[in-house]
C-alpha cells in the first residue's frame, strides 16, 4: 500500500461507498460495516460516524478513540455483508473470512490490505456519543493499493442491495 | 409528490447521493449542493450535515431550524454543479437555473419537485455546530416523486466529476 496524499481523502468518502472499521481493545482485534459516515473538514481530514451503542464496536472505539477506516471494493461485497450479519461477540470475524490484517502506523486497529483505501483515525469529538452514537475523527494516516485504483466500490441500499459505481460525469467545477 | 414513509427514508440517504439543501430566512429561499451527509438514526430518520458558515445557507439553517434535503436525479448534475458554484449573496439561483418549487407541509423551506426525493427537516441539535458546522436533523415529512423512482443518483468525487448509480449486487442479509 502507498501514502494517500490527506488532503485526497475525501475523494473516497464522499461518494458514500460502505466501509469496514476496525478496532483494537485489549488484544482483541474487530471489523464492523457502515454506511452512516461523512466528510467533515478536508485538511486535516475528518469524518463523522456513527456506531451504535449496540455493535460490539462501540466499547472498543469509544475506550481506545482509534479505529481504521476501510473502503471495500465491490468484490468483497459477500464478506461485507457477512461481517454486518454477525457479531464480535460470537466470532473472529478476521479467521470466519479469511480477512488478512496489517499492522497499522499510527494506532492499534488493523489494516484491510483487501481495501481500495485505509484510514487510521483517532476520535477528536464525543460530545455526541451519548446521544446519537455519533463520533467525530480525524484521519491521521491514510493508505491506498495501487491493485485496486479504479475498482468499484458499493453503496449500500437496506437489507443486502447495493449499486456499484457505474459510469463518470464530469461537470466544469471550481468546488473540491 | 407522494408520501414517503419515515422508516425508508434512510434507503435514500444510506448510498451517499449529492444532495440540495434548501432554506427560507427572512422571505429568501435559497438552495445548496451537499455531499457532507449521513444517516444518524432510522425511525424517526434523523441526519447529520456539515453546512461550513462560508455558505450563505448557514445563517438561514441556523436562525430558522428548518431545511429541505432533496435528492437530484443524474440528469440535473449541470444544474447541481452550477448551484454549487455561486452564493445566494449574488443571485437567485431558482430564476437562474430555472428551478421550480413548490411550498412543503412542515417547514418554510421549499420542496423541489425536479428531484426524486424530498425531505422537510428540523434541527433538533446543534452542539457541534461552532466547532464542526455539524448540524443534526430529524426528517418531519418525506415525499417522493413516482414519475422519479428509478432514476440514477449522483455521487461526487470532486471538482465536478460525479459517479452515477451502477449495476445491483443483492447479497441476502437481515439487517436493514
Amino acid at each position: 500500500m502507498r501514502t494517500l496524499p490527506l488532503d485526497r481523502v475525501y475523494q473516497f468518502i464522499e461518494p458514500g461507498p460502505v466501509v469496514l472499521l476496525t478496532t483494537r481493545y485489549r488484544d482483541r482485534a474487530n471489523v464492523m460495516a457502515m454506511s452512516w459516515h461523512m466528510m467533515v473538514d478536508f485538511e486535516p481530514p475528518q469524518l463523522a460516524c456513527i456506531v451504535s451503542d449496540a455493535n460490539e464496536s462501540f466499547v472498543p472505539l469509544r475506550k481506545t478513540r482509534e479505529c481504521v477506516i476501510a473502503i471495500p471494493p465491490a468484490g468483497l461485497a459477500r464478506t461485507v455483508v457477512d461481517i454486518g450479519n454477525c457479531s464480535g461477540r460470537d466470532v473472529d470475524k478476521f479467521a470466519r473470512f479469511g480477512l488478512d490484517t496489517k499492522p497499522a502506523r499510527r494506532v492499534a486497529a488493523p489494516l484491510l490490505p483487501a481495501c481500495i483505501a485505509n484510514l487510521e483515525c483517532r476520535v477528536i469529538e464525543t460530545r455526541l456519543v451519548n446521544a446519537f452514537c455519533l463520533f467525530v475523527l480525524e484521519v491521521l494516516q491514510a493508505w491506498v493499493e495501487p491493485r485496486l485504483r479504479g475498482e468499484k466500490t458499493l453503496h449500500h441500499q437496506g437489507y443486502g442491495r447495493f449499486v456499484l459505481d457505474g459510469d463518470v460525469v464530469r461537470v466544469p467545477s471550481r468546488k473540491p
